[in-house]
């Protein structure tokens, strides 16, 4: 065989790290995987960890120890984060997507992989610090966005359903108030997650915050921490929702009229610069 | 700024590129970002498909013309596929995740990302031909595997519904038999498609094909034309589906006795290699 080049390492090894954020690849498989010596290979990931600060494209990490290796991660800073948020709450904004009853029509939104793979992207650069082992969602609209911050991640992601199936298997039911005031239940398979484990949960929508509170309840009955708790789009009316702590990407108000306007703005905290960028 | 060296302008490329299969970026836009001449980015771009393919990590692709650039696409071979869903048969077969009645647990595969994207990679490997201009589903388990296809593919998601909903609009209401002999009723906006589009069916089981019956039919209101139907896990029994022409990638029976055993298998089309491969 050919030996194999310094850019074609790096073009291979870039693509099989950011294709499985946060997963631990050992520097021996990359070795095998090329023929290269271990010196080789460090110097490739110190030039790969460069090449991504130097276009923003995430962090590649060097993890020391025992199950160490090579990982890479998506970052996105808040300041990138804030301007493509705004982009989208102008896409959102107006009176083409008002529905009857002041909803707003944003499902396309929450199933395009391009914008779905930000918003996960700006999600796990938020919560990344806090250690989750899976996103807990609510079904249905919530579950892309949830499903590519759980990719971000590295994590599984966990879907609580509105009722127990056959084929969930023995579950755990619990009954919520919900938006609209109606008792509602919530059901997870007893075998989706484990005592002690750290969940972050992920929605599409807040208003209230019945189903976000029924989530958390939910997590208590399995001895599940909730760690964080981020929603794609919050209603600014009731400012006071049922759970306090979340991070939502945008807010919705609808003024009334002919015909009703919606106001969509990026969420105070993405203006926060906490780092310095 | 210092000269940007090969191995960092493919590292950066490959990264954008397999971020965003199947979208088309410009050769300029690569030439600005990185101050390169379009001579030189036509050598990386070269350069970048060999490695791909040496790899074996998928295409890129020159596409010509007025809105021509570069793509990538995931592409994995049915050998790969093959060993990849023999593995994961080999996981789900057995007595443990058994439930009564007959039913198999494998809810946590359909939300583990890596499983999930490579499912859906395979999935567009084999309907990419066909163009399709998104993929649907119907709620809840499949919605991860349709979206990791929709991503590989570079098209919308588009998710129908057991009912309508308020934030959905207008919608269409269409009657199936479900597996259980049930009338159900499945919904879509009428926002989400538009006529004589090509929809790739995805979803996660297929036992009678009541419900993927239902999706063709609520297509048909749509005047859409179903280009491809793909399931996660199909039952041998009944061998006849109320649809044809799809493809699965696994296959499921369960064995009477106590306790119950789930034999999983390969679909059977994952063992031809049409493309000498």
């Amino acid at each position: 065989m050919d030996k194999i080049r310094r850019n074609e390492r790096m073009t291979a090894m870039m693509k099989i790290l950011a294709g499985a954020p946060n997963r631990i690849f050992t520097l021996n498989s990359f070795c095998e995987m090329f023929g290269s010596a271990k010196s080789t290979m460090s110097e490739d990931v110190d030039l790969l960890r460069e090449v991504c600060r130097s276009f923003d494209l995430g962090e590649v990490e060097t993890v020391t120890g025992a199950a160490g290796g090579v990982r890479y991660r998506p970052l996105v800073s808040r300041k990138r984060a804030g301007e493509y948020i705004a982009d989208l709450c102008e896409k959102l904004s107006g009176t083409e997507r008002v529905l009857p009853g002041g909803f707003l029509y944003y499902s396309d939104i929450l199933s395009t992989p391009d914008i779905v793979n930000r918003m996960g992207e700006i999600l796990a650069s938020e919560y990344g610090s806090c250690d989750p082992d899976f996103v807990l969602t609510m079904e249905t609209k919530g579950i892309p966005v949830a499903f590519a911050t759980a990719n971000a991640l590295g994590i599984p992601l966990v879907i609580a359903r509105h009722s127990s199936k056959v084929y969930e298997g023995s579950a755990v039911n619990i009954n919520y108030v919900s938006g609209s005031g109606s008792i509602e239940t919530m059901s997870l398979s007893r075998r989706a997650v484990r005592e002690n484990q750290r969940a972050l949960i992920v929605d599409d929508f807040l208003k209230g915050g019945g189903t976000a509170k029924g989530m958390v309840e939910l997590m208590r009955e399995f001895n599940v921490s909730v760690v964080g708790m981020a929603f794609v789009m919050a209603t600014t009316s009731p400012q006071k929702k049922r759970i306090t702590g979340e991070k939502s990407l945008m807010t919705l108000s609808v003024t009334e009229g002919e015909p009703a306007t919606a106001v969509v703005r990026p969420a105070a905290w993405l203006s926060d610069l906490p780092n310095g960028d």
